[in-house]
């Protein structure tokens, strides 16, 4: 008897070891090997090498060759694909309403990154606070401190964090700043169920009272169709004179016209970065602002996350083979999960 | 009758108000405007701009123009100075061997800087773990993030911080790494009363084992004779290899050669640096490591903590002419202080 095939479309670096366990009897893992597109959907249909796929491992290293799994590339897919696991925590690259209609549900590994990608948003924090990324280029331009004022300069134990969206990530970010402590303020759409009380909730019709309490505001909402362009100039000319905008989410949750006029007028103090809404295309205007701090989408780069993300991944593949259903299920796709 | 005189060698940028509130009917604020040493000197003595003083505010940036407070400049006191308030945690600028011998205290800010030095070096253990500064870099330079492997980054959560010196600000940063959590060791002369027990004390005799466990080790010992050169290469080559070392107490604390040299050889994996042995020279071999991060020395560059520092060192003039006594004695005077 054939075993079912997985098909890999993205590299496992860190978890060789794993996936041979995982999967060992099980399944058969087939790597996706197309040079372009349009090799791949040749290749997905019947007689192709990607025949009999029953589930898809993916990150968004692929896109690079094959495009995102937009609603073209789903509906290509093998019949008996059920499942696509995402290696990431956005995954705003996969047409999830298509995967629904087909009936294909989606994970993705949310819990892997959030102490990567809260450590970063904690990092910008402070450098934003601290005009850390500056010292150091002036100290790299043989200019010690001298771009430095420390009229400028604040320390963020007792500032106010203000974050926008408690998801893991977010809590994670509390977590880390209530140790200085920060006071935690956060705004999403409903109440998190389980929240300390420390972290204090701001809903729709405290919106302004939110981010006017803000010493920083800290983004941490996915990119789906509402939240693009959310935090825009409306909102952003709500936080105080002065304040921090970090966004460690997705460069489009920004009006990114709204944030570089913010930045030219005063208004924001600073910003930092590790998202830009055409990555790896980077606003060449931010560059010129001293007090931006501006990082290579390195959220989740660590060995350590890397290999986390990658196992966390490839077992909710595995549990949909021996369960019928794995972890992490995205949002969109809990209702059609409950039916499997 | 006339006020008691207090000399202030620095400039107050924050505390006007808190200076006239602390020293009004008290004593009268004279400032030094000296151009050189020279002019110090003359108006020290007798029918100077400076007799008369019982005590000094001082801080780095008097040396600019006066020079260091070495036994030279201690012996030439106004016979009733008895209270030198350092701005500042290093006092290394100031010879307290002299200062004991002619009966004049010092005291420093310890506390006031604690939060923002142990912030700093935070900062530059997240930089030096993640590759932060490097990535900053290479976006900086439009390469993305090309020069960023995360085979070599790591999460901090996890690893083990080894603290050199568990005073106010090696304490402040064991608070601030342990919210990842990270395993918090510690080396001084002697165990810390009243250090709590996830901070783990390691002794003389266990001096190599502490080494041998940090995945970063941070120093926070002071400048003194018998600390100069104290992180040699025999110290740095039983670290691990791959470790980093974060200094944010003084440059010459560390043997500068052995670190450049275990950069070299890849035994060090990264380094965080605020200070250097000859400020504000940087070493221009630093540069051109890609794992070094290096900040302008800013440990205390916050209007916040700047403004907490004198503030407090003027409390401890204003303590010393009204109670006899201040607080924040040096250790090498606390001695001399109980026969005050």
């Amino acid at each position: 008897m054939s075993l079912p095939r997985i098909l890999f479309c993205g590299d496992i670096v860190w978890a060789h070891e794993e996936t041979k366990q995982l999967f060992h009897g099980l399944a058969e893992v087939v790597r996706m090997n197309s040079p372009d597109r349009a090799d791949f959907f040749v290749n997905l249909k019947a007689g192709g090498r990607y025949e009999g796929t029953v589930a898809i491992y993916r990150d968004n290293s692929s896109a690079e060759r094959v495009g995102v799994f937009d609603r073209a590339l789903i509906e290509a897919l093998p019949p008996d694909v059920r499942w696509i696991a995402h290696n990431g925590a956005g995954y705003d690259q996969i047409d999830v309403n298509a995967c629904k209609e087909k009936g294909v549900i989606v994970s993705n590994t949310p819990i892997a990154v959030d102490d990567a990608t809260a450590t970063t948003a904690l990092y910008l924090m402070i450098s934003a606070f601290r005009h850390f990324s500056q010292g150091e280029r002036g100290l790299r331009s043989g200019r010690w401190k001298s771009d430095i004022s420390s009229l400028l300069t604040h320390d963020l134990t007792g500032k106010t964090l203000a974050i926008l969206g408690l998801g893991g990530i977010g809590f994670r970010l509390a977590e880390l700043a209530r140790a200085f402590p920060m006071r935690i303020i956060y705004h999403s759409r409903r109440k998190v169920d389980g929240a300390p009380d420390w972290c204090e909730y701001f809903g729709q019709e405290q919106l302004d009272k939110f981010l006017g309490l803000a010493d920083v505001l800290s983004v941490h909402v996915p990119l789906r169709s509402d939240t693009t362009g959310l935090v825009n100039e409306e909102m952003i000319r709500k936080l105080k004179k002065g304040a921090i905008l970090v966004n460690t989410a997705r460069g489009k949750v920004i009006d990114e016209a709204a944030l570089i006029k913010a930045l030219e007028d005063g208004h924001l103090g600073a910003v930092g970065l590790d998202v830009y809404p055409n990555e790896p295309a980077v606003n060449p205007r931010l560059l010129e602002f001293p007090n931006a701090v501006l990082l290579p989408h390195m959220g989740t780069e660590t060995c350590d996350s890397q290999k986390k993300m990658e196992v966390r991944a490839l077992a909710n593949i595995r549990d949909y083979l021996v369960k019928g259903k794995g972890s992490d299920i995205v949002p969109e796709l809990r209702e059609l999960a409950t039916k499997l």
